[in-house]
């Protein structure tokens, strides 16, 4: 079912200073900040050759990975987003499964406009897993 | 600097389950678990189309992802791995920028059979990144 491996998400208290280490250090391609107030974050895309990662910093108080930060503080990895091709078949299979879909179960728009859904850590060791349907 | 994501590592508590939670629920194309008696751990790979999942299992008493485990019993993303052309000047590049290698600063061959260097998650917003030459 899962395919590609879209994005490793990094939460990161200073947005800044992260671009400057994946971009000065670590010498990657490392885009600007992209605000998306839909989903609570700013969004720096980092494309490697075979995925990309995702820098997120909170955006305004309801972010939702505010409380991942304050759990956190120096950072950390948040989530992996794999790709699927019919979510609505991925979601079906994972609840007769018995994992847990987060929120209402229906896929959202995420960040690349694109539906997705998250499930839950508890399910995947600990791991928050979005899938997108690309 | 940094080129592909080589691999994801998950440290998990259980790995017949979280093997089976990839193969069967998720769809994936998981491999036989493989003992690393010189890493200390028991492997298993996830195979995806662009970059590898690593399930990660304590093997012995002084294994390097005991600590992990207890700090997180549910398991979770342990490290990430970039891959990088030539791990000696990939090290110098980094310890002139002030990031920390991890141990001697001498390169380990890893469970691929490749040179291996860690960096430390005080310095990568709470991430502990592998480096891999390939």
């Amino acid at each position: 079912m899962i395919g590609r491996l879209n994005h490793v998400a990094i939460a990161v208290p200073d947005l800044e200073a992260a671009s400057a280490k994946y971009r000065d250090t670590l010498g990657a391609n490392v885009g600007a900040p992209q605000d998306e107030p839909d989903h609570g974050v700013t969004v720096v895309f980092i494309e490697l050759p075979n995925t990309k990662i995702e820098l997120l910093y909170p955006l305004g108080e309801d972010s939702p990975i505010n409380g991942f930060l304050e759990k956190n503080p120096a950072g950390g990895i948040h989530h992996m987003c794999f790709e699927v091709e019919d979510i609505l078949e991925a979601r079906d299979k994972l609840k007769a499964d018995g994992a847990r879909v987060l929120g209402s179960g229906e896929p959202k728009i995420g960040a690349h406009g694109k539906p997705v859904l998250f499930l839950h850590p508890k399910d995947f060791n600990g791991c928050l897993i979005e899938l997108e349907q690309v």
